[in-house]
């Protein structure tokens, strides 16, 4: 059986906004394998902050996505053929560093197979137990170092990541404060999710929220966005506060330099640990992180949305909704039907 | 004996730079002592960035000095009369959080008798074996943790701490560029303190010349200064680099909202640590910096020099020195001749 692929290419660097012709959608055969090799089709994309940063050639983690590549991302896969020793068809994995196409080829040992656990959805290998889980539970736990009766603030907190870390902070014990953009998440935050409260940043005065919210000061501030928002934190942090610094998705799309928060100084007068990480700099606790995770999840302690969109020629645009607040939880593109 | 004091006393608060009539040298008595008091002669005084800062009513560490209070200022003291167990006149001692005046009474408990070093001048308790040193000490063994082969950029370079940071990263086995404010400093720097290069800021494109002297990148800022010298170290760190940030000088005199760094997202996308300390934050470890900063001191590792200005009179326009890059090492004034 010939499989026809659909790939979406980067044609050129987007300016701000990803936009029409940045990225291109072709489709061709697929290639035989190779000794070694699997050939996965893709279940669902998962859509992040870092495919954006991946599209633009500017200081970041790894190489940006080459003009004329396919374009770089993860996701959750089946197995259609494979000629690798341990992967048989069918099997569900995680596709790695893997590509926004319906089908890739990939060597076996590239990929890795998911456990199957009972009553947890595949899009959860994507959220709380798959890489967006461990970005919270990591930065959180070894960064954060939350104690009891600590407050924590979380900005982007009805994303994949702020959603898991405010509810791990609550089991740890401290009272939560998320930062979302709109009354829908907020009122998600607070009565699924169980923060101690939600502040709408497009609508709230976010400093007077803090104030409101945060009476004994901030010693945890899980950073997701920047800008004019972390200036407010970083204002009202206490004393030997800590500050995960996960994200700045906010400057993504900038096309000018961006400031750093004008608070700057307090991360001096209040002695402040402020560490910029990935999620692989904890690999060594994934295990941990996972196991933790997935029991939560199954005692019901953790909850979490996903925000899925239908087609892989979808992609691109939607993207956009984790820049404007659009998502609510982890946005998936769901490209095949599970078998 | 009656002794006539002289105080300087914090009228109002400067705008920028300290200038005539914020603060003013009045005379008069010193008070008997009570019980468990002594009564102190200046030697003298210890100019630090902190003096600005205590004079304004900004975030920071402690209160501001109250307007009609003397002024805050730590310093090395002569004991003149003691109603302390423990200590005796002729005893010298280390003020504490003392006063810019030549005579003070405090509790005998909160005052520090210095131990005697052969060889090794007063002033040098106000630098490597003062809290100056340990500030450089604890911020660079401990957040900074450096590495034979490591590269260190220090800002600030030619002062107390910088000079000191410098010189403790070369016997740590690491390659140490300083930054400073003249060719004078520079070449003390690179001839006296055995910095393996110098850059003059006043007169050297910083990032071209960060380039030129950091050709494997930078594993240590060590921040004294911010602004946007900080800014060109910030985009020159390497993965998992750390930042001890000490002092942001070149903000202490602003009248306007500074911003933060334009790289401020280099510490998210290299991994970078950067923690806010003041040396009290290490007191555990001060015994241990002392007599590492002592050994160094004896066996002729550590240079140190100092910035003596005469006279109690002048201790505010001096204090300018810190801001305008006079200085090099430690910057004291001589209040009244040791016993």
């Amino acid at each position: 059986m010939e499989r026809i692929n659909k790939t979406w290419i980067l044609r050129r660097r987007p300016e701000g906004e990803v936009s029409d012709g940045d990225l291109e959608l072709v489709e061709g055969p697929v290639r035989a394998l190779e000794e070694g090799e699997v050939c996965l089709r893709t279940l669902y994309l998962s859509l992040d902050p870092t495919n954006r940063i991946w599209m633009s050639d500017r200081e970041q983690y790894m190489p940006p996505v080459a003009i004329g590549d396919p374009m770089r991302g993860g996701g959750i896969a089946v197995v259609e053929e494979s000629r690798f020793d341990g992967l048989e068809p069918g099997d569900i994995v995680n596709t790695g560093l893997g590509q926004w196409s319906l089908y890739q080829v990939k060597p076996g040992k590239e990929v890795n197979k998911l456990p199957v656990l009972p009553g947890v959805p595949l899009t959860a290998y994507m959220g709380p137990i798959g890489m967006t889980g461990m970005t919270a539970y990591c930065g959180l736990m070894y960064i954060g170092q939350p104690k009891p009766g600590e407050t924590v603030v979380v900005s982007a907190a009805a994303g994949a990541v702020g959603s898991m870390v405010g509810q791990i902070a609550k089991i740890q014990g401290c009272r939560v404060v998320g930062i979302a953009g709109s009354d829908e998440k907020c009122e998600w935050l607070t009565k699924t999710a169980g923060f101690d409260a939600a502040i709408n940043y497009k609508k709230e005065d976010v400093g007077a929220a803090l104030d409101k919210h945060c009476p004994d000061g901030i010693d945890i501030n899980f950073e997701n966005v920047g800008g004019e928002i972390m200036d407010e934190v970083i204002l009202r942090l206490n004393d030997f506060a800590r500050m995960p610094l996960c994200g700045l998705i906010s400057s993504y799309n900038a096309t000018e330099p961006v400031p750093g928060p004008y608070n700057f100084s307090m991360l001096l007068m209040r002695h402040v640990t402020l560490k910029g990480f990935i999620v692989t700099d904890f690999m060594e606790h994934f295990a941990e992180g996972r196991q933790a995770m997935a029991s939560w999840l199954l005692e019901g302690k953790l909850k979490f949305a996903t925000d899925v969109v239908e087609g892989l020629e979808n992609a691109p645009t939607s993207l956009e909704r984790l820049f404007t607040g659009k998502n609510l939880g982890k946005l998936v593109v769901k490209v095949s039907d599970a078998p």
